[in-house]
């Protein structure tokens, strides 16, 4: 069976292991191994850092990349992306790196090339999912030490509409963590039956007591006005990571964000830049991550998963 | 003299051959020869396949590849081509690969250009030609064993704006392909005395009577409301392959699309997907077609021509 | 302390006598040094030559390249310029060529940036600094065997907007040109206590007698309308370099432009075209003189400079 990346729930136990140990050991300075192909990033939503992170890794595993992005691909001559990826496939392209607008655009690919053809990496599609952005948090997470059993983290922001916050919690959830919050404004909270594995919170203030580790969402500015928020300064008020807010933390307390963050909006400048935010070592393990993946994804005899070890 | 590829016309027989056979040995297994340098993808119309294809085929012979798309350029600066070209070649570029919306851009620009500089590579120019689709379809059509002297081949759809069709007729002429027709509607069909090679038909059943061969074109769709169909499913029950027209024809006809297609509008999706359909070959073929030019273009001692053989 | 490129002021004596002359021996056939590592060419207004200069020469010394442009990148979600070039630094992203449409924006990045990260090569910032045109200018016209101590130089056109103009006179101007000219329609003509250096000329006629060199600058189409020429052939016969104008120059007047041209409208076609234009040994020094860039910015210890000799 072909490797892919789709979600989370596809992978098992030991390659997440797999995965989190080795982007942790090329972060410590291992040699990448070499692989042989050529893969594809089809960008179909903008994108720089998580672009530019995929074709950094495939070239630190001997890859050639092609990159394909909206404004000038075949799909605004109307082909369906299945037929794109068969074609990629049919010139020798090993795997397709997808960034979506459409929520489950990379396992409904996956579905129609039915195993054959290239391996699909979704790179974020639509609300659904972002598993290599949820792997590299965690491996952020395991760097600076995080016991797992005791953790609390909280996610801040317009859940609702992040792939990030699904697939990290997802993913943390695996990794068995103590305690999973979400909070954010009424409107930016998912339906009252998703997400069971977190736990809501309302009020902002009490979200953030005793955590290892808070995560600050990309608040998107046309969403600031769909609220009642006049502007980014009054969300930042009302929902923002402040100054006044980190300033009552715990110490121990991490901040994340996935970037790219809207200073000044859903988290002020000086928290972004402080000792505290992991921000750049989250880009840091996000090229490891990947260089781990493509590793993995391209050979699929090296490395243990669950059923054989 | 340097070598192009502009046209079908401008090519002997012995370089027709030598790429055709080149193809289908790439195709076989041949490892790829190297070149040294780099080519210039300059594409002024959107396109993925076509330039993928180019640039991957220009790095399996070892060349370097820089892209250029239309929204970056200079010529939304307002230089002319040949001065872009001019500069490219200046910087060391050996080739440009240019795909251009204007007929006979690529005739125009080797002209002004004058035997100096990049060899240019005609990857479809306007409604006038596509050379290397032409080799390409011809090369997969060898690899089937196909049969020159008693080929029929038909080339349905929007001949009236199709460089595929030009080129691909020209090509079989060449080649001595028995039968060539054009059927379409009469909107689509090019003036009385264009492509005197081929027997037009205005009726589609007949048309696809007793084929080897069968050329579905790309339609587009801003042409379907240009004409008396209200959609595509429309034009598809008047003038597309349907499953029932497919069912009709002969049990060895194969069927071949440039790509991108509609599925539903010049071709039914199943056709597209069966058996007798060479789409995906003609991709695969398309990536080795392209090694092989690389490989003629830049060496001008290693292949026969006609006056050298 | 890293080294970078931001304006011809920063640069040292010696520095700026090291990239004239390994440019030039580039030129004549001297290997390029290897070094290692990533750059990223981040353009945030349209550019062909300059990327494409930018991205061939980095390759020449070994480095990848990764191309970020304006309408795919995270700056389109409103992420700070600072914000992208810290995460391309965390990606291990060696130097970022910085085009940008403001003034100073590649000197505010640095600033920004504070020596950690990414070096940042000013690939052309508003109407403020081009310092690597600059450069190739003046290897070019070394090559030329210019004696800068008898040099008059003079540059036409539109001097209020252009960075090439502010680079090339501090840069000529510290080489000990004899004479500095500027000349253009009163409306392009800078402030008057700016440029200091250059001399005033509001004559087309007399600034264009005894020269050595003469630069014609591009004029943005759009320009001529905010000023009184109804279009681009007449602002020619007032302002541009005619075929008549360049008759009456003497002998031995080189003629520069840093392109693209605006044929007819600033330069007359054939005078561009002309043996005595060096338009395109610009472009070809370009790709040595930015060699010779990558060189000495990613390896502080093999070049000297005047603090060190």
């Amino acid at each position: 069976m072909k490797r892919q990346l789709l979600d989370i729930d596809q992978l098992d136990d030991g390659q997440i292991r797999w995965l989190l140990d080795r982007a942790r050991a090329l972060a410590a300075g291992a040699e990448p191994a070499r692989r042989r192909g050529t893969i594809a990033n089809l960008f179909l939503e903008p994108s720089t850092r998580t672009r530019v992170s995929f074709e950094l890794a495939a070239r630190r595993v001997g890859l050639e990349v092609v990159n394909i992005e909206h404004a000038s691909s075949s799909s605004s001559k109307g082909e369906s992306l299945v037929d794109t990826a068969r074609t990629l496939a049919a010139m020798g392209v090993a795997a397709i790196v997808l960034r979506h607008p459409d929520d489950g655009a990379a396992e409904q690919l996956a579905r129609e090339l039915g195993g054959a053809g290239a391996a699909i990496v979704n790179a974020g599609d639509g609300k659904h999912a972002h598993p290599s952005q949820a792997l590299l948090d965690a491996a952020v997470l395991e760097a600076c030490d995080i016991d797992w059993a005791t953790a609390r983290i909280a996610i801040l922001g317009d859940i609702r509409h992040s792939r990030v916050a699904r697939s990290d919690l997802a993913l943390f959830h695996r990794l068995g963590a103590r305690e999973l919050r979400i909070v954010g404004p009424p409107e930016f909270m998912p339906e009252p039956d998703a997400l069971p594995i977190a736990t809501r919170h309302a009020a902002l203030d009490g979200a953030l007591e005793h955590l290892d580790v808070l995560i600050c969402l990309r608040i998107q500015r046309e969403r600031i006005a769909a609220g009642q928020y006049p502007d980014g300064a009054s969300f930042h008020q009302h929902w923002g990571l402040t100054e006044a807010r980190a300033a009552r933390l715990q110490p121990q307390t991490r901040i994340m964000h996935p970037g790219p963050a809207n200073r000044g909006v859903e988290i002020a400048s000086a928290v972004l830049d402080s000792p505290r935010s992991l921000v750049l070592e989250q880009v840091r393990f996000g090229l490891h991550l990947r260089t781990a993946l493509f590793e993995w994804l391209l050979d699929p005899n090296a490395n243990p998963s669950n059923g054989e070890s």
